[in-house]
């Protein structure tokens, strides 16, 4: 059966050491977590994760989810009790807003807690995830009395919540939607409509579900401009505010997935049901984004905690599993063959994914602390860097750690050999369940294109600069360090490599657009890489300060890890470079008929 | 429901005007295959994979295979009547002795139909695969009783073959096996132990299964010089030849796996069963080998067939998906929005497949090729040669096609977005399937290390030398060619990596074995990626001389392609360099522990 321990030790390395979030005590929330409380905060978490979601992963996986003809659905055994776990410990709130039950703690701490649950039980935190979705948008957009009715419910875990945007005939291309609003003249619409890929849709764990739903206002414009945003209810309320009949929302079906099983993806129809305007009219796209920014770094984080949990598996495996002997001699030879750690190929392996998952938790909370920083500081500028940050590298972050994440879980599964394919082992499981992270929330391709055809851009390519100059600034600063110079030559050829390329497509993707498009999925990659190679020289110089304090077998691990990064993974950014100078015209040469 | 259509055509482009099959028709059984024959019998072939396996491939997936409580094995819907018509249409015996039954056909051929066999039914394609390879065993190293027992049941489809290796506690490495094998006084053995991982070791479809099983005789050396190779039939045969009672061959369970659902994956007891000796005493890996080799070269093409399947599958979804619009403005304003094949990142998805796909067909046939002249050439130094690049090759085909066959049906999946995730689409069944085969018969990582710990050094370099003299030598005589000239620049850069990377083992991992298993995935991979480009320009070259009879949509496509392939894949030889000569430092430096 699979193990699963969160990396609070790691965590908090990143919070203290390299990040220093003590030197944000000024942001409203962030005086409340001190480091002890942080601390003690994650070591709750980890142990809920543990000990309650981890050991329902597989059997959910096996048991999935049943929709009966009725239209309700049954989630697997322990989901109910799961959830109420999760909300009980205030963990839907933990960063929300405490006039609405919320403790107000950092949003980064969340997303702590979002990468630990989703390594323990992906199908299971999606549950409480969409739930945080929705509540960021309500609160963003939603009137002061839709927010009193709907966000202390969801908080505490009474109500869940979801996001219907995809329709059978639209998923990406949101202006072809067609479920319709029609005002009741009450204040209040009748939706109709069908929407598909509901996550969480219908389930048998919270009393109610409010359901965020993408429509067209009867006679609204035509395409992206002509949606709105509405809460809908599946249960009507009643004026006390307690549970009434069915508000005219159904599921229709569920998916028979490749992975998620725990999860309800569901078909749901909307037959005249009741809802009402979240933010302004034909401004839906708008204030659904809140949560899809959320989201997005949310499904980021999916594909780092299947990443970690899928390599802690391999470890233990490679640890225990004997077969062969080391290449230098048998490493313990009163044993039949030595345990295949010993192996220079499986640890190649092991090193490429711990070395991945180290700089991507680094990378998420680097961003997570600009979302705080965004969205709390009182300094205009401030505000305004970490949000040309957050809107350039949150396409990075779900397109690149979920396509390295899936790999990584492809890998960590290859160690365990013909054990690894069958379902028993539980590892399987994993490269099933993350697969979908690269899919849902936009595909990959589609969040290289938001990269490279509306970030890079913009405000005169303001973000990219930034983070030019702050990677730039760092390896001038350290340039002198000895212990760093073998990090930082590959890093500063990598950042030319991305240079070039941003300077490529200026030069040649105006003017032919499809330069960019056939670029952007390299672009994103490269701009990854290098961001990850920037985390490591961080990380690498944060270790090296503690190691000056006293011998730390963790330290030392993390700048032979960094070495390892530079050496074996940052090469990947020439090759990225080289296909984006390609250019476009021979991926767009043939004929339709030709493929 | 996926669709898939065999591509005879391509395969014929290969054989006549790439290949000039022609040539060999010197060699026993090539004169009986002229242009016609190849393809009235591929066409033939093409017919049964689409009409009889394809329609079956989804819903054996779904339906998988049972065992009942007598440890009976129900194969899905439709497996058996299609083994029938296979075997009926002599396709087990295409390449085989006539004077067993075959048809003496070319090997190559069968490689052929094993592609589209395995594209259009991965599972079932395994049944008559297997027993194939135990055919091969057999007619090498059995004797003339055991041949005349056995081989004309197995060719004609009356009964079937497995191989028998893996044991709980080793895969890899074959020295720890415990199965026993005690003389019963008559010339046989009383076989006991358990296998695991038996691909068909049990099923419904023919009368009788013939297991291949390693056993250690009683007082036999231990480790691998201590194995033999033993013929096992399931059933007992009367004296008349008829199938009599169970000769202590029982399927104690069947795996639930990832993938390849339709063929029963089981645990095999052997309990006293009668078997007879196979090859000489403690010589069982040497007389397996003869089957390994083969059933390596057929997992390669597995890796090829559900590259190709996907693909396919994804072509026709772009072509009629309607998402968005061109960059470069509506191609299709009539519609509500374009195909997604407009769009630069899909076509970008798909011609790396395609680049892929076209390419690894012909390194396939190349290979076949050369296994058809080591056999059957009458020339001791043509065999020789041919044997020298099998063996050099047959991991790297195995290694790499079925690597980045999986990876390619992960990208045919991901254009799919959210459809590609829901089972009814079919294509998630192709990653399952395809999932495998980077798995048995040798992971990949222990397909490396054959690579570059036994055949790369093997008779003084005597094959990766051959390499680099033909590849070296087209690049020399068609230097002057200003069509092939984009090709050959990239294709001479990654052919000095290769040799670079070689030259670096030399002087870098005699003394220090670990650089060679640090280094030996990624050496693997540019060997590859160099083969792959000399199909290429070797395809190119073809391709012009039938431009210049006239145009042809298909042959300019080619040329395309090739470019695509030499901008976009090749690129990944300076990656590959640059990891291999990091050497092993890092990669070995940290403790157990610190993983």
């Amino acid at each position: 059966m699979p193990v699963y321990k969160a990396p609070v030790d790691d965590t908090l390395f990143l919070l203290n050491d390299v990040f220093n979030i003590e030197r944000y005590n000024n942001l409203p929330g962030f005086a409340d977590a001190s480091s002890d409380v942080i601390e003690a905060v994650l070591g709750e978490g980890a142990k809920l994760c543990e000990e309650v979601l981890q050991p329902i992963n597989y059997s959910g996986d096996q048991e999935g989810c049943t929709r009966h003809p009725d239209g309700r659905v049954t989630t697997p055994k322990g989901f109910k009790e799961a959830y109420e776990a999760y909300a009980g410990g205030g963990w839907i709130g933990l960063a929300m807003d405490p006039e609405y039950g919320g403790q107000g703690l950092p949003y980064t701490l969340g997303a702590v807690m979002n990468e630990y649950a989703s390594a323990a039980n992906m199908a299971f935190a999606m549950y409480p995830g969409l739930t945080m979705g929705a509540i960021a948008a309500l609160y963003v957009h939603g009137s002061d009395e839709i927010k009193r009715t709907y966000l202390p419910k969801m908080i505490d875990g009474t109500w869940s919540g979801t996001m219907n945007l995809t329709e059978p005939h639209c998923g990406t291309d949101l202006g072809l939607l067609k479920t319709k609003a029609v005002p009741n003249g009450d204040g209040s619409y009748a939706i109709s409509g069908t929407k598909i890929f509901i996550s969480a849709g219908e389930q048998d764990i919270t009393g109610n579900i409010i359901h965020l739903v993408l429509a067209r206002i009867e006679g609204a414009p035509a395409g992206v401009k002509g949606i709105s945003l509405f809460v809908v209810p599946r249960n009507k309320l009643e004026a006390d505010g307690s549970v009434g009949a069915n508000n005219g929302v159904s599921c229709g079906s569920i998916e028979h997935k490749m992975g998620i099983h725990g999860n309800a993806t569901c078909v749901m129809n909307y037959d005249g049901a009741q809802g009402w305007l979240v933010g302004d009219e034909n401004r839906g796209l708008n204030a659904m984004f809140v949560m899809m920014n959320e989201a997005r770094l949310g499904v980021a984080i999916q594909g780092l905690a299947q990443s970690e949990v899928a390599y802690q598996n391999a470890v233990a495996y490679a640890k225990e599993r004997l077969q062969g002997r080391a290449l230098t001699g048998a490493k313990e030879p009163a044993k039949p063959a030595d345990p295949i750690i010993v192996h220079p190929d499986v640890r190649r392996t092991l090193m490429s994914i711990k070395a991945f998952n180290e700089a991507a938790r680094a990378f998420v909370l680097w961003n997570a602390l600009k979302s705080d920083i965004a969205h709390r500081s009182g300094d205009a500028a401030e505000r305004q860097a970490a949000d040309d940050q957050l809107g350039l590298m949150t396409p990075v972050l779900k397109g690149v750690l979920t396509d390295i994440g899936f790999d990584n879980a492809v890998k960590a599964q290859q160690m365990f050999g013909g054990h690894g394919y069958i379902a028993e082992t539980g590892v399987e499981q994993f490269v099933r369940d993350a697969r979908i992270a690269m899919i849902y929330e936009g595909a990959n391709g589609v969040q290289a294109m938001d990269l490279v055809g509306r970030k890079l851009g913009r405000d005169g390519g303001r973000g990219i600069m930034a983070f030019f100059n702050e990677v730039g600034g760092f390896l001038k600063e350290n340039a002198e360090d000895e212990a760093l110079k073998p990090l930082l030559g590959p890093l500063q050829l990598s950042l030319g490599h991305l240079q070039q390329a941003a300077m490529w497509f200026m030069n040649n993707a105006l003017a032919k657009p499809d330069n960019a498009g056939a670029g952007a999925s390299d672009f994103m990659h490269l701009l990854g890489l290098v961001s990850l190679g920037y985390m490591w020289v961080k990380m690498a110089k944060a270790a090296q300060e503690k190691l000056k304090a006293g011998a730390d077998e963790r330290m030392s691990a993390k700048l032979v890890t960094a070495r390892f990064f530079m050496e074996r993974t940052l090469p990947e950014t020439a090759a990225h470079l080289a296909r984006i100078t390609a250019g476009a015209d021979t991926t767009m040469a043939l004929s339709v008929e030709q493929f």
